[in-house]
């Protein structure tokens, strides 16, 4: 999937079919976003994806979701057409409202540490908003975003299979996924300053390997040099949302 | 409920029957700590709590709850009598795993909907955290703490209902009652500086009346006075966790 064009201030509000599909507010580099498409796609529930200029929101859209939040959903066939926001929220919705291909544990306690494993990746993802943002690496973020990865590393080894979620993606594969794909811009972005060790993240490098495969995965993959390049215009100031709408030969490593 | 003396560094690890009961690792006035001790008492599942001088942790706690957080739901039924962390998370999984008193809705929607002002509190929290430990008033506070709370109050209109769960307490009403409870010590923090309106915010008034009379909620309940004096201890660098071990006589208003 690449990307429509991002719907700004002055836009028409875009006309979608009387369908009852859903339709996801979202933003073609947002990682939170991504989350959700994952999860429709990994479900297979058909949807309508509205990008929007974050930087410059439409005026339309809070007239359909109120807090003008990215990523947003709304549920047409719902009274009043509710809009859910907050990518956890939002995906445990799904979730629960469509079983089939059941992405988090049906065991309370399974799903619950799961859940904690999420919220613990928070200081992977500060590590590496850190290193994406930044045109210098910052002191300590690497050491940082390596001990972050060291709990999924271990995680993944105590549970002994391919994925977290067993022998098929669950949730937290998923929801921690948006920064893994993101983390093979480091590559670009700082040349040779970060590889991932090969030995220390041996489970994870090979958990890696399998999720690019992944069907849902792959609906939405960006390499790393097409990441990058989004960040480069992001770091001028000038974030180039449209980079995809017409997409030019893209290689998948950089 | 008042507090066992709060465990720090040195001390020996409680000994506790073998019966299986949950865990509870708290500190009597952690607003976060309040929201579990509310869903155990909801459901009415028997419980031990172990009070947790967080400002000076016991060596002992990191064995039995590897992060080291409060609140942590210790599960010692399970298989390697895991921990749970993170309010929210343990809030839930009560929920899933405890099923009588369901505090949730079931339909997903409505659930995610009540997550989502979950979430849209945190501004409340926000502001009342910095009228809590500031001795002076902190400018735009009282403005964000009162914008905050007219969505609480919009969408107890909009429900038409007693409590934001129906005719008694759900979820939602005891992830937001630790902070609503507190907000009583603000007389007494800030003399006449602050009263919440009462035209502005009829419905919440109202609800705090019957909330303060709900069962679970009295369990745990401390006066304005109370949470005022705890506050000043704070305020002033030397926490004093275990002001209740001998609880003087205490008003319920100040």
């Amino acid at each position: 999937m690449s990307a429509g064009k991002h719907l700004s201030k002055g836009s028409t509000i875009p006309e979608l079919p009387d369908d009852g599909m859903l339709r996801l507010y979202s933003m073609r580099f947002c990682p939170y976003s991504h989350r959700v498409h994952l999860v429709l796609d990994a479900k297979k529930i058909p949807y309508h994806a509205i990008f929007i200029d974050v930087s410059d929101k439409p005026e339309w859209l809070t007239d359909l979701n109120p807090l003008g939040k990215v990523p947003a959903l709304q549920l047409v066939k719902e009274t009043g057409q509710p809009a859910l926001v907050e990518s956890l929220i939002i995906s445990e919705y799904l979730d629960e409202k469509y079983p089939e291909n059941r992405l988090f544990p049906k065991d309370p306690l399974k799903k619950a540490q799961d859940k904690i494993l999420i919220e613990r990746f928070n200081p992977v993802i500060g590590a590496m908003y850190k290193m994406f943002v930044s045109p210098e690496v910052v002191p300590g973020a690497i050491t940082n975003l390596s001990t972050g990865l060291d709990i999924f590393e271990d995680e993944l080894q105590k549970r002994g299979s391919a994925y977290f979620g067993g022998d098929k993606p669950g949730m937290l594969d998923y929801m921690i996924w948006p920064w893994c794909e993101r983390s093979e811009m480091l590559k670009c972005l700082l040349g040779n300053k970060y590889e991932m060790d090969k030995e220390r993240f041996n489970n994870l490098l090979k958990w890696r390997d399998l999720m690019i495969e992944d069907e849902a995965v792959k609906c939405f993959y960006l390499d790393g040099e097409t990441h990058a390049k989004f960040m480069k215009t992001r770091r001028e100031g000038n974030p180039n949302y449209n980079m995809l709408v017409n997409p030019s030969k893209r290689q998948r490593t950089c």
